[in-house]
């Protein structure tokens, strides 16, 4: 992409509304603008990284077995009072009525309505266990809406849903999910830590929210130093065997928010004991037949016998997290984005443009990376070298290349890492083998 | 996928509420389901045809120059009352009332909304034309919502909108849009006519629908029999050159929906006039400065004046496109998808689960065409061969491969093409190589 003709409406000065890191950056860096309260547009980059997220979270779900659907966002009242949650769930949920009078709500979750769907289609238990999940907008009337996309109204949500036909095979689905939740946050960078959780309004007997460390987070967390050295990724994975004990070692250890803190039972713990600031990214439940029997969820067991759905959700918050990213990677320049993330992956930077030389060189280096396959951020526009470096470093992608006519005379053109600062005067050839590794 | 741990709830009779073929066999081949009067949930067949669709679209609209974004759902009704559409937009626009009892709305559309984008950061005639999309669901709440996706109130809809200097330049935006629209339908097997429109709503001086024929479309529509020999994809396209003269092809011969067909003008075309039954998918609009001026959307011309920008939305129903797909490609026993929106591009069918030479043979050409990259349909459950050939002729795969003991004793597999019936006998590698290609 040229940037003479991309749609980047960065600011030089920070914005007054933002309070946080995350919202000052992603405003900043023309990534999204606030269209109401708690409700923003995607502008082109923000959208580039809100999709890479996206992925990795599709991906990961398709691993572990998990069937992608899409639920739409306006659901019919009716669902939920047979549920018995429309009264309950108070004023986070936006209630809509239609032209004929009909109650209606934008979902603020989804229980009811998949729960809905598996009676009308799942007859068998041997059609169990079913694993469904969608990755939609929800909309939560949120009293003080702020920080930006952390804590917005309307949000973008991966939800997952399992139905089983008993606490062990729901326990299973409950361990898959477990897993890949760790290894979705890893392979965004994010050291996610599972932390035993109340449930809330979806309710349920078993609950783990997954908490991510970083400096400016929104909470108090206490957790055993050990975890940091915890690597998801280090082992491929085979969701059909035992995931237990995965599970035990990533339970075993002191893991709390501040709401469930117990300074009394770490005394043990001493020195080991983490206290950080932590952002919550996902949240898993196992809440049995609370739904299935209210809204009768049953298949036909092996014997005849009608039996009830045992059941599950799974939830991490898709935009909220390219804000968490954030809030775990930056620097006083701005956004340094992990490259799995990164809206792209090179930017080239012609510090000289209308000169000939450097047009030439840089028109060629595009061609070859954007041949290799690579997203690149070319700057072509006819600004000073200064603005460039700052708003290449502000949109924090990952390498830059760095041309200007001194170098070019000389046959090198510069290579920085953002994440480091580092900087080495290549070959050109040397230059794109660098980036492209 | 193996079919057998598939969410693929098929179902062998006609649904009684479904009035179309399209809406029938979206339900019967377990697309989508409904959620409530005109809102579906798409399962993971149907959803993998609206991700295929939504792709084509959005590959056009990219090459095309125009940027993607993401607005939101949920709008202020402030906007559109600067527009001065609030009051008089009527029923079909949902309003809501948020907690704070601020008046908001889905939105029918976002004229309003990227011009406030578009006023809140572009500032110079230097950067225009600027060229906006997204894709994102849209809520109409008609009166009487029915012909499952043609017509229902949650949709998913690409909407792009043009800002440029003057009437010359919008021009050329509007006829970049009407080029890739043509493409667009192309590339999902759609021969799309444009035909002038009525501009309803949206208001402006010039539009055209895209109208694709089908025996079973909503609408009789009057055209020249020539335009069926048009082909937007014989040659390449090239949107920085000038496009009037492709548009002047495509606008010289008769075209004209019922409304606006006048049989006193058509009497010089006489046995080449075409009387078809057709389906909008497509309808693009000039407005010039209907919303910049009173949204106050302005930028600095080359002489330092304010210069308001003139502007065209430009519309295509991405999920009413999979039901028009449907519409124009179907026959007896089910859906006949074209090969670019397939759900998937190959249905393996093993006549005999659980026979040794049947089980071996399929997981050995299952894993042989994934590897190549196919998108694959394993139908491995335990279920009859005529149950199996009515599933997989019904969601339409276009190419089969059927698998049997024996033709594996003789070494052979079938081939069979969905769209024409056609079977061969072939080896094992051969027919790999053929629904390969």
């Amino acid at each position: 992409m040229r940037l003479s003709s991309y749609f980047l409406p960065t600011l030089k000065e920070d914005p007054a509304e933002a309070q946080i890191v995350s919202h000052r950056l992603m405003l900043r860096a023309g990534m999204v603008r606030q269209a109401s309260a708690g409700i923003y547009s995607w502008l082109p980059l923000g959208l580039r990284v809100l999709r890479k997220v996206e992925q990795i979270v599709r991906q990961e779900q398709d691993a572990a077995g998990c069937q992608e659907i899409l639920m739409p966002t306006i659901q019919s009242a009716d669902l939920w009072r047979e549920s018995g949650r429309y009264d309950g769930y108070g004023k986070e949920m936006l209630r809509i009525i239609d032209r004929h009078d009909r109650e209606m709500l934008y979902g603020p979750t989804n229980e009811e309505l998949v729960t809905d769907i598996f009676r009308n289609t799942v007859r068998s238990y041997r059609d169990l266990p079913t694993l469904l999940y969608h990755i939609q907008w929800k909309f939560r009337d949120e009293m003080r809406p702020r920080f930006g996309v952390m804590r917005g109204r309307e949000f973008l949500m991966k939800d997952a849903y399992s139905f089983d036909l008993d606490y062990d095979a729901a326990r299973r689905s409950y361990n898959k999910m477990f897993v890949s939740y760790l290894r979705t946050f890893a392979r965004m960078g994010l050291q996610a830590i599972p932390m035993q959780a109340d449930t809330g309004p979806i309710g349920g007997d078993l609950s783990h929210e997954f908490i991510i460390l970083a400096e400016t987070g929104e909470s108090e967390v206490y957790c055993h130093k050990d975890y940091l050295t915890f690597d998801p990724l280090a082992a491929g994975i085979d969701y059909e065997a035992d995931l237990q004990p995965v599970v035990d070692q990533w339970t075993s250890l002191y893991a709390a928010t501040d709401e469930k803190h117990d300074p009394a039972s770490v005394d043990a713990i001493g020195d080991a004991l983490l206290q950080a600031r932590g952002i919550e990214v996902g949240h898993i439940f196992y809440f049995g037949t609370k739904y299935s029997r209210a809204m009768n969820a049953t298949v036909t067991g092996p014997d005849g016998s009608e039996i009830v759905a045992e059941m599950g959700s799974y939830g991490i918050g898709v935009s909220r997290l390219v804000g968490a990213i954030i809030e775990a990677y930056h620097d006083d320049s701005g956004i340094v984005w992990p490259d799995s993330v990164a809206p792209f992956s090179v930017g080239l930077l012609n510090l000289r443009s209308g000169d000939t030389a450097c047009d030439v060189a840089c028109d060629d280096m595009y061609g070859k990376l954007r041949a290799a396959g690579l997203d690149v951020l070319y700057d072509d526009r006819d600004e000073r070298a200064g603005g460039k470096f700052a708003d290449m470093d502000l949109i924090g992608v990952p390498w830059q290349l760095i041309v200007g006519p001194r170098g070019l005379k000389s046959g090198t053109v510069e290579v920085k890492r953002r994440a480091t600062g580092e900087r080495e005067e290549l070959s050109v050839e040397a230059a794109l083998s660098r980036v492209s590794s």
